[in-house]
């Protein structure tokens, strides 16, 4: 019994699982595939440094006051630049500079959401956005996926039955599952939003972290009359999370609600984080450094891919991402991962169990490897101590 | 009507007035009482790009990777010396790091405001504070406010009457008012809330800008456990707006579900302006530099006071602001400012009409002058413009 009245909507509050499981994960010796982080590795900080000081000479007044809400000019117009070379045609009127990508889940669920209204989901998916649609009282409803993204057949009998305000997607390299959403069923998603005109949330937080394939056109790109999805990016997964920069892609009349509700929430972010992610584009320093980290990447996945056919056992199912920073493991449906997890732990080696990235935390059976943070060394030691620990957990059932 | 459904919450949003009225402003020429901004005269931009560079150089990858949502570790503890400094004793547990001070206030809401809900404030009050409450659907009610703060008798009774979840207040130099609470008034207000158990919200964006008088306790430091006061203070009027630092103190109970909400709006506040605010308090940069900006405002104030005790008509009441950034006038009753304000930007001058600072939009003979943007030179040209409009209105009446 709490001594305050808090609001009703964040009573069933108690923390991020995950990030009560990071916090068992304090001992520094424990292999971590938990993680979600890029690699420092991957951070320009020399160049960083570099463009802070030009920046600060030259306008470093300008960059200590308050900014725009909708952003740092420059940057707004560097985010078109990387739309239009993602075949996405935008004003500056579409723009809004976001602190962190996922900063427009939460403005898109206080923009649209009244309690009780529902959202559809991949099931599984992102937790911080599931969390965030529920302190709006909203009810997340998973849709069924496959390796290709959502089931149309099922998102379309539930948009029919539960008349979503919100479709939430991650169409590439989705957390946790690693995979990517098809051509065909971004288009099959993008038909069935605008027949029932739901409004899409399509986060691409990973979608510059291609490793192999070919890019696939954003749902946006099918958006032509710009009025049905809200398209996600960041710069942390590319530049630095530390910077906090990412930016909102949408419908005037939906970027102009976006920015009264900013004021309330942040007045505008950093410009310093933005004008350093402006300089990083502009000096060129992007697409070549994008392509950096996807070599450094491919790498860590390759190596986890490797080292789960190594040591694993041959009947488990696992994604095989083109990019991103996460493979899927699914055991068969009689299998808990829980107690799995613990015992890993115990043998020096985390990851997150899958359960939490499920609307209705079924999913128990699942459970989500990261190769971004781990060493290659790591990742071989840690995929054979959890490999061994699968083939016992296998043997006893 | 819209082509989309938005939320309840947000349909009635339109921007914030104070918005619409610096789109009227963009004309360089006017002489502008209207903002509330800090003089660019008073950023440290080269301690900043040093303090930057060493920053980079001796922890680039920690402020380039993901932080903690509660804040940059080193950061907290200076603000409990701060605190300190004020005696208020605080731990590692009673600090949140803010994406600049009033993003604190949307987090009080998010917490403790249900629909309906009733909180109280000073009328007139901060417009940005009333909106974010608003945008919870919470019902802001204005309590009676003189010299010395709010009326300790309205505010019981309207405690009585409204069972208020929250008393929101800013005790120095209030923003519009300039006025600062009495101490009388501080222990008057925290007994009130105390016996009702109410939480109070105490906003101090303004608290180190003091150009004469004796400090004043804050009314955080009346609360002996802690658990009745959040108080929220800024670093943007002291070192920078552009870098969005500012803190919550609170219970832990308070600050632990204050984090978990911050995930969702930002996951934390951009490393790299944390770590700049800290260093530049750690390097003993912040209080002489406090100390200097307060000796360029108290010019600037005694600048605006002198022009309106020369200009303005005799019988004009307003304030005499100890410190802060604003003066606020209050013509008769029967006198409307809004056609003055636009006859006053037609000859150059702006200033922000007073209603909007109302909860009720009251306070229609009310307006707020800013003296920290303008020269000496425009506060002298500008009031007696002003100072001449207000001599043809009154002889019209």
């Amino acid at each position: 019994m709490s001594k305050y009245r808090f609001a009703e909507r964040v009573r069933p509050i108690t923390g991020s699982a995950i990030r009560e499981i990071f916090n068992m994960l304090a001992d520094p010796n424990i292999i971590s595939f938990a993680g979600g982080n890029p690699s420092p590795a991957s951070f320009p900080s020399a160049k960083i440094k570099q463009i802070v000081i030009e920046l600060m000479e030259l306008n470093g007044e300008k960059i200590l006051q308050y900014g725009s809400t909708e952003g740092w000019g420059p940057l707004r117009e560097t985010a078109m630049a990387i739309n239009s070379k993602k075949g996405i045609n935008s004003a500056l009127s579409n723009i809004q500079i976001l602190t962190g990508s996922s900063q427009g889940i939460e403005l898109s669920a206080k923009l649209f959401l009244n309690e009780g209204d529902t959202l559809l989901l991949e099931d599984p998916t992102f937790l911080g956005a599931t969390q965030t649609f529920r302190t709006y009282k909203a009810e997340p409803l998973g849709v069924d996926t496959d390796a290709e993204g959502m089931i149309l057949s099922d998102l379309e009998e539930k948009i029919k039955i539960f008349d979503p305000k919100l479709i939430y997607t991650i169409p590439n390299f989705q957390n946790p599952s690693g995979n990517t959403t098809s051509l065909a069923r971004r288009k099959g998603v993008f038909a069935l939003a605008d027949k029932y005109k739901v409004v899409i949330v399509e986060d691409d937080p990973y979608g510059e972290l291609r490793y192999e394939g070919d890019d696939i056109p954003c749902i946006k790109t099918f958006d032509s009359n710009g009025e049905r999805v809200i398209l996600l990016n960041s710069f942390s997964k590319t530049i630095s999370p530390g910077l906090r920069v990412g930016y909102a892609t949408a419908d005037p009349e939906i970027i102009r609600k976006m920015a009264v509700i900013k004021q309330g929430i942040d007045i505008h972010t950093t410009n310093l984080s933005q004008a350093i992610v402006d300089a990083f584009y502009r000096k060129g320093l992007y697409y070549p450094h994008v392509q950096r980290i996807c070599e450094f990447y491919r790498v860590q996945r390759d190596a986890m891919l490797d080292a789960i056919a190594k040591y694993f056992p041959k009947n488990i199912k696992y994604t095989r991402p083109e990019g991103g920073l996460f493979i899927w493991i699914e055991l068969s449906k009689n299998i808990q991962v829980l107690p799995i997890f613990k015992e890993a732990v115990a043998r020096g080696v985390a990851f997150v169990p899958g359960e939490h990235f499920y609307a209705d935390l079924s999913g128990k059976n699942t459970l989500r490897l990261n190769f971004s943070m781990p060493s290659v060394e790591q990742i071989d030691i840690g995929c054979k101590i959890l490999g061994e620990l699968l083939h016992e957990t296998l043997a006893d059932c």
